[in-house]
């Protein structure tokens, strides 16, 4: 059996949007061949990672005392009309389920692009006093989007996300959520994820729609356009008021209550994770989201050593499954190279290799995904060693890709500097005058770099003029290409 | 603060459906008034009990070698077309997507809702080869039914399930697969919520639509009529002739493959969970799907004792969570008597109740949510009573289950034991003619009870004639009304 698993044929920086499109297939996460554009099958190595990635943020969000809801799929279209911002922006996304049976339905139905206007009429219900105040609740859900051009993980007409919806007596507690949501998207996403970004709080031409304010997380892709990954709102009063969501305070007044909402974008975590940290071999997976945590790979040539090669192989197993360590052994008819090229592609963080040498000498071959690299441990260390491999592994991804987004941050004082950062696909750090006409011009002439807004953990203050049109500066921005 | 809690005020036996729905409301399950019919907000409570559910289940499916996928929400009309059994039993209960943004969508889109249609066209891209076989996938997700009546966890618009689609080689597999599936439902619903049921192999006029057999759980509510929980079906070759699934087999013959597809009804589990185990206080849950499984309440009259109370209580929950044991300190500001009640309106199995006695001569009453009955423990047996009462708890309630539905299974020989059995809200197990006309004459004579089929873990040849019209007998049937 000298046959050969076809690996990916491209380079990740030579051609990242085919790199992208070989690994979705070739790693077996999606099928794009659903007979419905822009709608994809998630095949179970997806919808693993996707399942861990969904619990590390429940875990999160529950620590921080929200609790989970599920809220119907569909919203009349009238409780879209209530907020005049909010429709604008999402009404020529909806689908609109129109009919049932043989029936006509009496008035249209939306398949939920976001749920802010099914959560708050109940909102108004639920919420009566101080005392029912603070109210957290997140679901995690598909939602629907009438989106022209779509990409697994990165646009779908169908995706997966987390959403958050909170109510406050003060604007202080609003604020204050609006920072938990970005550390607990920072101990998710940097910490455990080894994903990094900036958080920016975005130009008011670019809030979501019906928000006061929106504060968001931009990763970067390898081909220098930005992708955002998160986003939390300040919803001010508005919804309070369109919902006609108030309470009774605690001296007997009645008051609008202050909202946030907060959408950690399950599926471009997604995208981030397989294009951040993944290569020209494959994925590569942190230890703690991969469905499979270390492969087991028996190797033997001839059939009599197969007992004793196979019984290390479960010993092995069975260690580590003892101690919740998801493992298993390849014992496919298929050559040891073909399984190595085939979990290397799927990005198992650690391949464990068994054959005969391992079993005489009592050690075994532990290969590392992030470094592509091999060791020799003793058999009593291994559990030891697969331990500390998950953290290094992490520590390993995580540096690599914060040093390789800092290296394409780059100071523009001038228009020049502008379009030459622009050009090598990097996000620009500018002072900038404030304007929308000068963003647009900007946008123009880059074909496409947008203002991604203020960085919300540095001093914004600029040093110089706008360095696009020269004019005085308000702020520092960020300006990139984005998805 | 003298304030008092408003329990259920009409009795689970005496007035069943209205016990139900304040059950509903004062358990804080779900909130019935989101303005679409038939559409349901799942509360934090209930969507807490859902998830352990869904857990359990995805144990077992993945613990025999089932695979998680998402497949689309959306489904072409022209799927559906594809296999003719199918589209006439499902098209009258299609929401239909036509619209999206100002467009008119060129074909519809059928909300799922049951997915065989969505899956089997991917199958017949997957599966080329004997090695692709066997294929067992599942996915957890909603599904949408234009249903006329509704009623939260028992039948609606949008519920919850899980659909599994399986593919072999042989029929003998696929039968095997049946067996499988109605184990796997077994050790979740039998032995870990003590939920008890019939398997039964519905008669050819109930079979799901495009099915050879159809098999079914079927469970009494306490109204006296049957609630089918969970049905697996033996598609036989139907759907891969409509879908041209085929595969080339060890002798390089190109063959269709045989399927099954299995529906443990997440929501009816619920239902079921909700109505056999309740009681006139409210919910009793199992303690492993509880989401609160202990609570703690501490008891104090003078604020000088707080202190030392409420240290207590931290140990207490310092102990059990550091064993994985989901608990809280009741901290409210509201009498331990108004406590008392809503903790049992929810159904947490256990309740410790800490004061100043426990405080002192170093013990912790408990309070059993099954039998309602306190006991005094000693500090350090804390612990091991409590996991000693999380089984004694699951076994009282299985038993009494049992017992109940044991005890509503009635035989009959004669069309007047049928009427008299069905009047008193009984199951009737009765030899039967096998033909659909006597069902049907059956069905009106008693007001609505239906041949459920013939028991499959018994003998099912019959002793006499037919109970109903005397004809000779085929075989012994369970009649009963349904849901």
């Amino acid at each position: 059996m000298a046959e050969k698993l076809l690996g990916v044929t491209v380079g990740k920086e030579e051609n990242f949007s085919e790199w992208y499109t070989q690994i979705l297939a070739k790693a077996d996460l999606v099928d794009q061949r659903y007979n419905v554009q822009g709608f994809i099958v998630h095949k179970p190595w997806a919808m693993r990672i996707i399942r861990q990635i969904y619990r590390m943020f429940e875990e999160e969000l529950e620590r921080t005392g929200h609790e989970p809801v599920l809220f119907p799929l569909v919203i009349p279209e009238e409780n879209f009309e209530r907020e005049k911002e909010h429709v604008e922006g999402f009404k020529p996304e909806v689908f609109w389920v129109t009919e049932a049976g043989d029936n006509r339905l009496e008035r249209r139905l939306a398949l939920r692009p976001t749920s802010e206007t099914a959560f708050y009429q109940m909102y108004s219900l639920w919420i009566q006093s101080w005392r029912d105040l603070p109210l957290k609740l997140y679901q995690s859900v598909s939602v629907y989007r009438y989106e022209s051009s779509t990409r697994p993980f990165i646009r779908g007409r169908e995706f997966l996300w987390i959403e958050t919806h909170n109510a406050f007596a003060t604007h202080e507690e609003a604020l204050r959520q609006v920072r938990e949501d970005m550390e607990i998207f920072r101990r998710v996403v940097w910490e455990r994820l080894g994903i990094p970004f900036i958080f920016l709080r975005r130009p008011p031409w670019d809030k979501f729609a019906g928000a006061e304010d929106t504060y968001a997380a931009d990763t970067l892709l390898p081909d220098g356009r930005v992708l955002q990954i998160s986003s939390t709102h300040d919803l001010g009063q508005r919804f309070a008021r369109a919902f006609d969501i108030t309470f009774v305070d605690e001296r007997g007044e009645r008051r609008y209550v202050w909202q946030t909402c907060y959408g950690p974008g399950i599926w471009r975590i997604v995208a981030a994770l397989i294009s951040i940290h993944g290569d020209d071999k494959g994925l590569v997976l942190p230890f703690e989201v991969a469905p499979i945590q270390v492969v087991i790979i028996p190797i033997y040539y001839e059939e009599e050593d197969r007992g004793r090669v196979m019984e290390k192989c479960s010993w092995l197993e069975g260690l580590l499954r003892g101690e919740g360590i998801r493992c298993r052994v390849d014992t496919r008819e298929r050559t040891p190279g073909w399984k190595f090229n085939d979990w290397e592609l799927r990005g198992v963080p650690i391949r464990a290799e068994i054959g005969l040498k391992e079993v005489e000498e009592g050690y075994v071959t532990l290969f590392r995904r992030d470094l592509r690299r091999r060791e020799r441990v003793e058999d009593g260390a291994v559990l030891r060693r697969i331990r500390e491999l998950a953290d290094e592994i992490l520590e390993t991804l995580r540096k690599r890709a914060e040093e390789w987004m800092r290296s394409r941050i780059v100071e523009a004082r001038e228009r020049v500097d502008v379009l030459e950062a622009i050009r090598r696909g990097c996000i620009v750090r500018m002072p900038f005058c404030g304007r929308e006409e000068c963003a647009e011009d900007m946008r123009e002439a880059t074909g496409g770099a947008k203002v991604r807004g203020t960085r919300i953990d540095e001093d914004s203050r600029p040093t110089g003029p706008c360095a696009w049109c020269g004019a005085e500066a308000k702020e520092v921005v960020y300006v990139a290409k984005a998805y």
